[in-house]
């Protein structure tokens, strides 16, 4: 349950009048991701990430954030997920997750380092963006065509939109879902950041046991960046369809492994940037 | 100057019908900042952050970060700042910058570490967010009423989009301008991230001299995020402006430091959610 919306006092001035009202403001909060693992003496505890996130979901937030980053590969390699530590004075909330790995799951925390920084740093160095995602394992989609339909697609952005409870209040959060290639959509998950949405839907999933999602696509609000089709990538999404523009990465890279992606999906009209054979054009 | 557009093929569907075309997206490229500092021994470099940005106004975006940062105060406190090493051999941008700093200059990098954890954990742990901004030094601005003219603010998002060059080709990039209160918008930065946009703008006053911001308002396409109302806060922006929605914590760190924040700035309407005195209203 996400608790996305905070009332406040505002001043609206419209036509050089003025009124005073309630509006909602989307919640942004800090989230410290903690991991707990197992070293030769028992346990030990690190923070290793902190997001400002819209709170709700955290505990499949946190997973998802593990499983893009490639620290978790599946659902057993954790134990549990817990909030821990008191709220915050300010507001209440508890901004504070621990995740317990799976003894077999290697934490060396100077590889966790490294493994960040080589993420982030694709491309700057010898090796370009892509050969860094080919050489941490990541495989091309294997050709699927008109797996999606053309009305399937057109229908989601609607179905989005009817799933985002707390954008209607704030206009002010992102949102992610998955659909099927029936046009159900599964899982919609919201968030003031944009990839913190596709980490909850992520998460939501591998927690679920629904990964790889190979059979699913994945819509999000705003446009698509580089990471956003990097993590579609890492949790197998074969689809990417954005309401707004791409990056020329995320072109890229979609191109590369053969994702399809899609983006300004409006009304009845998008743009085709990758792996258009998949929609059957 | 920006190289934010590059050129792609794609197929455009529209009512059922298929066109290919030339389309333009937003170049977004990884840039690594160097920090070169001295040692007892001489001189050293350490990589301090990567961030997916767009090309263009590098100098001023790695600028801006460091000051938004609170790694530099004053422009005195950067020798030089040049690309190195080699262009990409997949695109030819030139991803990697380093910040000369001055001897004065402390870049302990444990330090640094430190700063930037404590940066984004505020709110997390004991201390709320906006306590560890007033334990950074930051002041609350001062009582000034109707500095900002409704007029003048109502013509800003207009001059902000035809100072977008990139963004009319491409759809995809987010904007930052800065403007006086006679209406003139002083200076306008694209990039495909907010927080760039800000930072090459930040960073741009910065290298002119051009800091604190005092005098200024600063207009952002999108949302305005806590990490957005604290760089305005850190250069000195009394007046923070966005297209779109604000978050909880945004408004709550304009409110705690007295900054104007608007919101929903479209045609003729406005919300105002902290430091409506500025305004006259």
């Amino acid at each position: 349950m996400i608790q996305g919306s905070h009332a406040i006092d505002i001043r609206r001035r419209k036509s050089g009048a003025t009124s005073g009202l309630e509006d909602h403001v989307a919640v942004e909060e800090p989230l410290e991701i903690r991991l707990g693992y197992a070293t030769p003496d028992g346990r030990a505890h690190k923070a290793v990430s902190i997001t400002m996130r819209t709170p709700g979901n955290d505990r499949e937030l946190a997973a998802g954030f593990l499983f893009t980053e490639s620290i978790v590969g599946r659902a057993d390699d954790i134990l549990a997920i817990d909030h821990c530590g008191p709220p915050s004075p300010a507001t209440g909330y508890r901004n504070v997750i621990r995740v317990e790995l799976a003894a077999h799951v290697d934490a060396d925390l100077g590889r966790l380092q490294r493994h960040f920084y080589t993420t982030s740093s694709c491309g700057v160095c010898g090796k370009t963006s892509l050969d860094a995602l080919h050489a941490r394992g990541l495989s091309t989609f294997g050709e699927d065509p008109g797996r999606f339909r053309e009305s399937v697609l057109l229908s989601i952005p609607g179905k989005l939109r009817a799933g985002q409870e707390a954008f209607a209040q704030t206009g002010g959060l992102h949102a992610a879902a998955a659909f099927d290639v029936g046009g159900q959509v599964t899982a919609v998950m919201e968030d003031v950041g944009r990839h913190n949405a596709v980490d909850k839907l992520v998460g939501h999933l591998l927690l679920d046991r629904g990964l790889p999602s190979d059979d699913l696509g994945l819509m999000v609000s705003g446009r698509a960046s580089f990471e956003l089709v990097q993590k579609a990538l890492v949790a197998g999404f074969p689809l990417l369809a954005a309401v707004s523009a791409p990056s020329s990465l995320a072109v890229s890279l979609a191109r590369e492994f053969n994702m399809t992606l899609v983006g300004f999906l409006r009304d009845d009209t998008f743009n085709v940037y990758a792996g258009a054979g998949r929609l059957g054009l």
